[in-house]
């Protein structure tokens, strides 16, 4: 394991010398400190368009270099993190499409994954390789003050490479990402919309639901199960606006399957019927309490 | 504060001798040790249906009797404890209502209020006083072994006397919970059930039909969000479907609230409507963080 991560570090630093991160918040910050930690040895520099920002990035030494101009910032960079909110993707390739160095290898944080893919197929120079990514890691809070060396560590990233794409450009993008800590798992584009249309946006919209649903003046009588419930109902409008806008048509499946569970079990509770709640209710026990067993076993979570 | 306190245990122990608690789980087992705790000086009877569980509950001392018959175990009490799970309220308020000591208090644990309070108002003998209760604490985790000195300690008691509830009953019962450390609430069955079908009864359902609704193979890349979003669906099956049976007409209002905004979501997403989804999720994360602000300022969640 470790003689694999430390060829891993060889291989990237051989490979890439210099790096380039667009947006430095928590991911993007997050990638410069763990990248640092992990071996990495060349340049990285930021990019953003808040000098307050990459102040704080810099000061953090999660980058060397900052640059507010995007064209400038990936001029020389061999590989370019895309780390903004996935609503300025089109703007940001568009952008940078003009000044990257051939040869150079783009990838990205973004929780959909066709939307970029389509985007940098049309956008970006037929001589460098984009790979899109989606390391699942993160929390409700935002900016580079949160960012940590260890955001990524064992945590997963799916990486989605189609037909099009250069066998040697996912070799490196995917020794990139393990050199963060990360374990690293491929699949198409649409595969991953759906899969984190089902665990990942299905809830972020329930928790909001729920929260829009209860009175205000109920709320000062919930407890703990109620804040746990909606938790990630306090995460940023904006990006979950364009995470649900660019996956639509599998999130909205999704919640039409959804509101068929809910609608099935207001109906047991409306006829009074026992033995379907019980079901329901156990049903969903068994299967939560089998994803815990499931995460323990893997280590994702504590014993 | 503390004056306050010591002048309640002062005033329990002088008119309370000796009590029972039926059901020594984690809610019951939990009493017994903050009584004791919180300055009770009279006997703790504990009455349970499996030695096994009575005889955690004396080791740990929650309880300093034990009995399997419930008409033995309370007829000396002056104040009894109904600790079971909901489904079990009618045949023990049955069962013990021959034998109450004349002028002795009966308050509860349970989840839901209009069932037991109109239970009690039918099964209890005109010289014994009822005062439901539900001291809202607990986890998802049931046993003895998981019974805590302080598992009420600064939680919400909501008390739900009648017209008919007898002041100095009501006045004693509110020692009592306050003895535990908790801040009581009084409210009407009625308000109660309603209140608590939508911070606590539908959270839990919406909970349920998320782990239903998600398919399995897709679960094992689930992350924090997801576990978090649907902790309370571990809770038990059949203690839950006692709750949503007895508070079903409320609790159906509230799913069919909570379908229409979920719908209403999904048909934004459809739509495209960026507007009517960043308006709803912003409306969600507001609501939200104004939440966890008043509870960090009523100090139920640390700062």
């Amino acid at each position: 394991m470790y003689a694999c991560l430390y060829e891993g570090k060889v291989l990237l630093n051989k490979k890439i010398d210099s790096v380039a991160i667009i947006g430095v918040g928590l991911l993007g910050g997050s990638v410069g400190l763990a990248l640092r930690s992990g071996g990495f040895t060349g340049r990285i520099t930021g990019i953003g368009r808040r000098k307050s920002t990459l102040d704080k990035a810099l000061e953090s030494q999660a980058i060397d270099l900052a640059s507010l101009d995007p064209q400038e910032g990936v001029r020389d960079a061999g590989l370019i993190i895309l780390a903004t909110p996935i609503g300025m993707f089109e703007q940001m390739l568009q952008s940078i499409s003009q000044n990257l160095r051939p040869g150079c290898l783009v990838t990205d944080v973004g929780s959909t994954k066709r939307l970029v893919v389509n985007l940098a197929g049309k956008l970006l120079p037929k001589n460098t390789h984009f790979v899109g990514a989606h390391p699942i890691a993160g929390s409700e809070k935002r900016g580079p003050e949160y960012a940590r060396a260890d955001l990524y560590d064992g945590a997963l990233c799916i990486l989605t490479p189609t037909a099009a794409t250069d066998a040697d450009a996912l070799d490196t993008v995917t020794t990139f990402w393990q050199t963060l800590g990360m374990r690293v798992r491929t699949m198409t584009p649409a595969a991953h919309d759906r899969l984190l249309a089902q665990v990942s946006h299905l809830p972020h919209m329930m928790a909001a639901a729920l929260v829009n649903s209860v009175p205000q003046k109920a709320l000062t009588s919930a407890g703990t199960g109620f804040l746990d419930t909606t938790r990630i109902a306090s995460g940023d409008p904006q990006l979950w606006h364009d995470i649900g806008s660019s996956n639509a048509d599998y999130l909205a499946k999704e919640l039409e399957r959804m509101e068929t569970h809910l609608a099935r079990l207001r109906q047991a509770i409306q006829n009074n019927d026992s033995k379907a709640i019980r079901r329901i209710l156990q049903q969903a026990k068994e299967k939560r309490d089998w994803l815990v067993r499931y995460k323990v076993e893997h280590k994702e979570l504590p014993s």
